[in-house]
């Protein structure tokens, strides 16, 4: 049961008390411990989730308390959100036994994210993951109950660890990928100089970001190549204040 | 979803109606519509219950409630049950991917039959069932919630559907089983013969008819060749009658 111990299990602004008691008991069933609550909109330690954990309440009592997924995220060198929607994601749904072996890596940290009760995972939110699964359900409802979902995918993963043979491994560094912070860190620089040197205009900039911010997320990126990358950031940062402060940002050239 | 149509998901006294809710919710997710609840110590339509089933409250109303495990299992070519237990069992436990895609042959009436939160199944209701699937979990914690249990088993059912080329098939005339009330039939048969005719006495009935019934449920009996034990006992029965009765049991021949 080991190698489950460096999963993060994440739920982004849970309602119900009975749902997190529900996940915290499933997951230490299924051997996982590392509970994160982003900003939860219930008494995670009251009555009603104590009597749904059981003999899981440690789990709630060590769970870590964050105001936001990408400090839920710092870290993690892979994260797999959950969705139901496909539509709005360029990258497709996977299934869970199709992905959740990725997370499965003793040298990494890993997490699994799930959205709210009734509306999910924000777009802002979902561009912070790696990868996207979706629990295959009956097309008449597909919507499923958290404490469900964190059912059905921790058991996935108690069982992928129990067949490492058939682990999706990707052809990458994987000892030395980007952080979670890294990766942010990142996008952030390559939003304000896309910005600044008027590549990116401030009503387009969050769609392009979107882009950016999956091309590079599916790329796995090193913590070498991060910083290479915002190496030529900065270069470029360089090069604008070059510029005279008399050039309007219509007359300067765009790298 | 056409084909896991054919499956009933049993539950054996069910206490809390949170579980039963959420039972009905996941079994609607997964594309499984048959809900029966043996004497059910809560009510299956109360505020609760429909409060945790959402779109699933149809299941809830269409449940059928009856007595006993051996009614719920009338018609039933082969029946599954779940269990946390190996120690009382001489038939070992199977994980549900082994086991569960079993079920799921359009021509036959199936069963997956969850027992009390607190205890589980007695050993009189493990004898009804054909194998036994335990979820595997954490050493240190393996009791699951019902619902949860039952949410695994359906995502499992529902993904072998989508991948019926990994079902396990048994060389057995699977057109031709034996129903659980044939097979009821005969058990009853047996016992009471053997007691007759002293093969069996009243203190060692129980373990004995234990041992018999787990190798009839291996061996997958045929209609046909439940007449045909039937008929051997018919026979046996009819050779005690011939006895004279001042015969004592000590005495008589046994077969």
């Amino acid at each position: 049961m080991f190698s489950l111990d460096g999963i993060k299990i994440i739920l982004v602004e849970p309602v119900g008390p009975l749902n997190v008691g529900s996940v915290a008991r499933v997951m230490k069933n299924m051997g996982l411990s590392q509970l994160v609550l982003v900003s939860p909109q219930c008494d995670p330690l009251g009555e009603e989730a104590r009597r749904m954990a059981v003999h899981g309440v440690e789990l709630l009592e060590q769970a870590q308390q964050v105001p936001s997924l990408a400090i839920a995220l710092q870290g993690c060198h892979r994260a797999i959100a959950t969705t139901a929607r496909s539509r709005s994601l360029e990258t497709p749904l996977e299934t869970p036994r199709q992905a959740l072996p990725w997370l499965i890596q003793p040298s990494l940290t890993t997490a699994l994210i799930f959205g709210r009760e009734d509306r999910g995972l924000s777009n802002d939110e979902l561009n912070q993951a790696h990868r996207f699964v979706g629990i295959p359900a009956n097309p008449d409802y597909t919507s499923l109950n958290l404490a469900q979902s964190v059912a059905i995918c921790a058991y996935e993963l108690s069982q992928a660890q129990d067949q490492p043979d058939q682990q999706v491994t990707l052809p990458v560094d994987r000892l030395n990928l980007a952080t979670s912070e890294q990766l942010e860190g990142y996008y952030q620089h390559l939003e304000r100089n896309l910005l600044t040197i008027g590549v990116l205009y401030p009503h387009t900039a969050h769609a392009r970001m979107e882009k950016l911010r999956r091309l590079y997320q599916r790329a796995q990126l090193t913590s070498e190549e991060v910083a290479l990358l915002r190496g030529i950031l900065g270069q470029v940062d360089w090069l604008w204040q070059q510029l005279p402060a008399s050039h309007s940002l219509s007359q300067k050239p765009t790298p």
